[in-house]
């Protein structure tokens, strides 16, 4: 393997898509953005609330294809998830000193909404 | 570039975001499989009818990243609509003699869905 970047962000992915969310955090910068479908956030806190809650409800996933360079990893997989039987997503990762300090993270969120209101009318 | 797949990809990526959505129907195959957020779609035709429409509400792109080996291409890139501003995506393309075979694509419904009831009840 010739991309560092990508190296970073399959033990990133590996350590989440394996519940181990707090090792997943280890490879995360503490001044880490993220871009979210919802807007950007700043900081690993931050970051922790958001892709935190959503591995408790991962059942299972599939890496579909990665790349990287010396720099950026780019991803896409499929998961699994209680409320959403097929939820894939797309990372685009930016690497440094061995920490993800920039990720952009694409998937669609109508059919969580449309599990989150199915839910509250139960 | 050592990527045959990436060479057709970003053809038909600088085609469809130049507005010259013929031209990049020429890269699809016939029977393309395409997997979109809503469900898979088979053959050309049905896939001009998901992806034309889109380009026609294009006001704007960035390739944020692009990479590929020999068969297959990974692209993330922002876009800007006339219903929603920013409306990033992310494709993966399978890529047969020089042909777009197979293509999964996520991006988030959500904001669309919001412009269209907002449309709808104004």
């Amino acid at each position: 393997m010739t991309s560092p970047a990508l190296e970073v962000a399959l033990a990133y992915h590996q350590a989440w898509t394996g519940k181990d969310f707090e090792k997943a955090m280890t490879y995360v910068a503490d001044d880490i953005v993220c871009h979210t479908p919802a807007g950007p956030l700043s900081g690993a806190e931050a970051f922790r609330g958001f892709m935190g809650p959503f591995t408790e409800i991962l059942t299972g996933s599939t890496l579909l294809s990665a790349f990287g360079d010396e720099t950026t990893a780019l991803l896409m997989y499929d998961t699994a998830t209680y409320p959403v039987a097929n939820a894939p997503g797309a990372e685009m990762l930016t690497v440094q000193e061995g920490k993800v300090v920039e990720l952009r993270i694409i998937f669609d969120r109508t059919p969580f909404d449309a599990a989150r209101e199915a839910a509250a009318k139960a």
